[in-house]
């Protein structure tokens, strides 16, 4: 799909309006209203059967009536008339269409279907169609407001993709309000066509926009997504609130715009890999979008304070540190220089503080100093309006004096008179907020994306596995119509991935049993198989140790006796025995699919971390050698593989290993859904890990689920 | 100290301005202004020797030529200057002084001397004294603004007490600037006489507060400060924002006030105890205390979510879900009730949309339906600014509904026009925040403070114990100038408290070992007993599982041959003998004395949870047995507790016990300064739990440290 397909969308040269509306009231009246009173300065075209003319423009009963060119349809009629009103624009030969009328997908199942037409013929057209159910769009640098919102913002670097069209207008409003610039702004309703993923693509290219910021309730296609967002966030950054976290949440989204939202493990995972910043309120989504709009990505997480109160400063320290951001000292030059331009009742450590009685001058000369200093990524100024504070002069200080070095963030405390000198900066290129934790908070979210911005290349090891065995026991699943896979075959699949497995073998008789513990060595240990049996301890179904023939053959037959008795419709298939391996510790590898975003790793330390302590870390396959290292160090009980309590190390090399082959195996196999191996036994550095036990799921075949 | 012994500070019939100023920029002349514009209906009276009237009023040159009465001396003049000016106005009579001038405690030990001559002088006369390097105070009820802030916030339900006089300034304000009312507002500085504690005391007797918001960055008496605060948190909320909680913040308050913060552990444990709320940010500290000023305390956690747009509706039901708040679907006849007075567009489970298109009745119509239904015990409302929304009037709707039976929050979302609805509902007492997660976030600040309101009665348990025992131990201690006791003298003071012990006793020699072990049964364990050897099992003094005579002998001659070796310096008194206890949970007890709030007690899991996962909780000492049981509960391995994995659940109850007895003997013993019982060997559900190993160390005798 050509990137500039969404030029006609964006920069019109004509635009019509179907359905505007001589009723103040009404939406049709609002989209003209902003055309004209936002200074479009291409033609405006209103359509409407009963009136002559509205707000001095000439009005047409149809587009045929008209004979200029329209590059884009604005449609506000009622729902019944959309279709025909879209087809007839089509007609005309209109280049982009904007649905702004509800009453589609998010009714029910007949809406859903008329929406499906509507984009069928855009599509067949090649015509982009935004909407259904959508407020419009705004482009504020040629300048066009083809929204009902209120409010028209004044242009900045900021562009906004929005799911929601109430939370549209709400940031439309309270940017027009807060002199807070914005460059593009997209209500996408129920994408039938035009989704966050073309609006994400052509914000990459367009360079008015320093920062996308986007609202998203759901995301129908993860990979399609990940891959345009991780290419955006590598040109700038992407801010997104992503809503529907929890249960509750989530429950809320599926009654909203008839879509699921994901899982939120997922999310976070997919937004990692692709560099996006989450925001985790509604506050933070601006508070970041400013901060990234304006000043530029700091080069590390080292901050320095300059505060004219203690308060403020230690609410920052307090703030950073939550934040793992650093504060450290001045340096010994950088100190010196602070003693000779400040009183000597100043704080000349981290917070700098220039004192109550600082004028703007003084605040300028700290400032200045630490903007030219190494020893610190980023600058945090918060000022409480005192006495000599004189907070205007002060912004105005700042925007000279701000040389884009590194980033700067302002904290002003107080009221109407600090609320002018915060719009003034905010208008000026600074970003400012009402409370040190929010201006730090921002610096954060810089210095993540920094860190992602200047990560490694991704290099994704390619083991070399042996397929055919793979695919010998995926084909005799499918045959035989089975989708778990069990410990034997499961293991058969691994060890083709190269995965130590210990020597052993299934067996259906004691003589068998005995036969292949002689091969391998005792002791050995004995686990039942069976398609019936996943927990397999529960049934006694494991014997641990088995130390000569006499006891594999008590073992054996005790096992079959039992689990027939305890579980008589069990199919069992017989045994599996194998030489018992060495101790180690045990974690867990795990994979699953989600629908989003397709392949998603995990780790975990075995047993109560697990199962108890939920102490796992997600990844999305395929993952490199760094990524798997980054898995393993997430967990809290890291320190455990790393050696605490006077144990050896384990092979953290062994272990990043074995996610990096379950990535490979998952990429390569679609058809398996799930993998869990549980557990993994990790030796000491050196000694590698073997798989205990392991099982798979496969999907359902086609036209099944 | 009578509690109204602050009343001629608050409502004063006169006030004196020492330092009054004709000089604008002059902190002199913004008190006087201040008092006059602010309304104080009582005689104001200048005190200037160099101007004859300033703001129309006399100026006399020093207070001993006024010869009216004067209740209020507020100084503000030059450092060098202020200790003249209080004995002038003590000697004048006056009967409560504040100290503006800064320059004192903080700046370093000349200044606190100066401080503490002050305060004497104060306090000998029995006068209040405010300050030094404080903003100063308002009563806006009474009027009266005697602060330097340049804004007089309008009269109303929040009472402000704040160590940083900056941040009294800010508040003020932002009070003033968003029409938040404040009732009484105290900046207290160095705090040389008057303090929080002082403050919360009276603020708990004026009718006028409905909540006192208060900023903190040390606390110096944590027993009085708890008691006081307790008492206040029973009448009104207490909400405390207390900064310097992390290293780094504690590193800037040090340098700020002269002041120490405590360790954050032990701020939390208290403001638990107290039923202070505690304020996680500066917004939150304004957010929380606008709710409980305007609004009831709910009787439960479950909330209903009213909204017209279903963006925001997701973000309050995460932020719910987050905060531990339940988001309850509406009973059948409520859903009936709903679906009669909304359209069927409209969504009835929780959030209720009333959609976009809602005007202010429809809105009011969903609104008085839940606030009836007894299924939900809090309302947030949530609006975004759409066609038909009309914020104002929706805001005039919700301040005649609101019947005070369960409290209401709003969040609406935009800018200019809801702006101003915001302000109109937080004016007429009904809280509006910016974003959903804040409406949210005041709730839970709200329902938890209601379930502390609820709890039952602190009874806590006093066991019989053998107080002579306790007292040998420590006596003989103290004659042998140790402040360690080990395994043995610990273990003696644990069984005083009738903790299980086994049975066993300290050797000196094989033969002894063998006596013993053959009195006690076998197996047996055998310990080297050694005030200078900490980690036993490091230089292999632990040794189990000891089966007969020859095992415990040559364990012994080894054990002390190899500590010798091993440790050529240690003073080495024998082993300890005992019988071998049976498996269990191995868990902490623990207790270390905060030097703010005094006993802590601490419980965790043993081994990896403590020293890996550090999942631990804190208490403050006394513990009553529903607050052991919630130590227990509050750690994330908890269910281990429980019995997760098939294990049998463990004694829970004598755990609990475990936790209250070292609660009385930490009462009982001030003079134990830590105490760790690690591990403690809990059996399943009746079983108990007995010492395995245990340590104490006592405080420095006086005049050590």
């Amino acid at each position: 799909m050509a990137r500039n397909r969404l030029e006609p969308l964006v920069n019109p040269s004509s635009v019509a309006v179907v359905g505007a509306s001589r009723d103040i009231t009404k939406v049709g009246h609002a989209l003209l209203a902003n055309l004209v009173g936002g200074g479009y300065p291409g033609t405006i075209v209103p359509i409407n059967p009963k009136a002559d003319e509205i707000l001095g423009l000439s009005c047409y009963p149809d587009l045929r009536s008209y004979d200029g060119k329209v590059d884009l349809a604005l449609i506000a009629v009622p729902v019944r008339f959309v279709e025909e009103k879209v087809r007839e624009a089509l007609g005309r030969g209109v280049k982009a269409i904007v649905v702004i009328t509800a009453g589609f997908k998010e009714v029910g199942e007949e809406g859903a279907a008329a929406e499906r037409r509507i984009a069928e013929m855009c599509k067949h057209a090649k015509v982009p169609l935004m909407g259904p159910n959508c407020v419009g769009l705004v482009n504020s640098h040629l300048p066009m407001n083809a929204s009902f919102a209120p409010k028209t913002p004044p242009a900045g670097g900021i562009s906004v993709i929005s799911q929601s069209g109430a939370l549209c207008v709400a940031i439309l409003d309270w940017a027009a309000s807060r002199q807070i610039g914005l460059a593009k702004v997209f209500s996408f309703g129920n994408k039938a066509d035009v989704d966050e993923v073309d609006l994400l693509r052509h914000l990459a290219d367009d360079d008015a926009t320093k920062v996308v910021v986007g609202y998203l309730e759901s995301i129908d296609e993860g990979d399609r997504f990940l891959a345009a967002a991780e290419e955006v966030a590598n040109i700038k950054p992407v801010v997104i609130l992503k809503v529907g976290v929890t249960g509750a949440g989530a429950r809320a989204a599926s009654s909203h715009t008839g879509s699921l939202a994901g899982t939120d493990m997922a999310y976070g995972a997919a937004f990692r890999r692709a560099g996006v910043v989450r925001a985790p309120t509604f506050d933070a989504l601006f508070d970041f979008g400013m901060a990234f709009a304006m000043q530029p990505v700091p080069a590390g997480r080292r901050v320095a304070v300059i505060t004219n109160a203690g308060g403020p400063g230690i609410m920052a320290a307090d703030a950073a540190e939550e934040h793992g951001l650093e504060l450290p000292r001045p340096a010994p030059t950088t100190e010196a220089e602070l003693k000779r331009l400040l009183p000597r009742e100043a704080a000349f450590g981290n917070p700098i503080d220039v004192i109550g009685d600082a004028p703007p001058e003084r605040y300028l000369a700290a400032f200045r100093t630490i903007q030219a200093c190494p020893e610190s990524d980023a600058i945090v100024v918060l000022a409480t309006a005192q006495n000599m504070t004189r907070p205007l002069e002060l912004a105005e200080a700042l925007v000279e004096a701000v040389d884009g070095s590194k980033p700067v963030t302002v904290a002003l405390l107080g009221g109407e008179e600090v609320m002018v000198a915060r719009r003034m900066l905010a208008a000026r290129g600074i970003p400012s907020y009402p409370s040190p934790e929010r201006a730090v908070g921002a610096l954060q979210a810089m210095a993540d994306y920094g860190a992602w911005l200047a990560r490694p290349p991704r290099v994704v090891t390619r083991f070399p596995v042996n397929r055919r065995r793979v695919e010998r026991v995926i084909r005799w699943h499918r045959r035989s119509g089975r989708r778990q896979i069990g410990e034997v075959e499961a293991k058969e699949i691994l060890r083709a991935y190269d995965f130590d497995i210990l020597e052993g073998g299934l067996v259906e008789t004691a003589d068998q049993a005995v036969s292949i513990a002689e091969r391998v060595g005792y002791p050995v240990v004995l686990k039942i198989v069976s398609p019936d049996i996943i927990h397999k301890s529960d049934v006694g179904g494991v014997r641990l140790r088995l130390a000569d023939a006499e006891q594999v053959r008590d073992a054996f037959d005790l096992m079959m006796l039992r689990s027939a008795r305890r579980m008589p419709e069990a199919n069992i298939r017989g045994a599996y025995i194998e030489r018992m391996g060495r101790r180690g510790r045990e974690v867990i590898l795990g994979m699953t699919r989600d629908p989003q975003f397709g392949p998603m790793l995990m780790f975990g330390l075995g047993g109560i971390f697990v199962e108890v302590m939920k102490d796992v870390t997600f990844h999305l396959a395929p993952i490199t050698a760094d990524e798997a290292i980054e898995m393993l160090r997430g967990t809290r009980s890291y320190a455990l593989l790393e050696g605490a309590r006077g144990q050896a190390p384990v092979d953290l090399d062994g272990l990043a290993g074995g996610l990096q082959r379950i990535s490979q195996l998952a990429t390569e196999y679609p058809e398996i859904a799930e993998l869990d191996i549980n557990p993994l036994i990790v030796g000491a550095r050196g000694e590698g890990a073997y798989v205990a036990d392991a099982r798979m799921t496969l999907k359902a075949p086609e036209g099944e689920s």
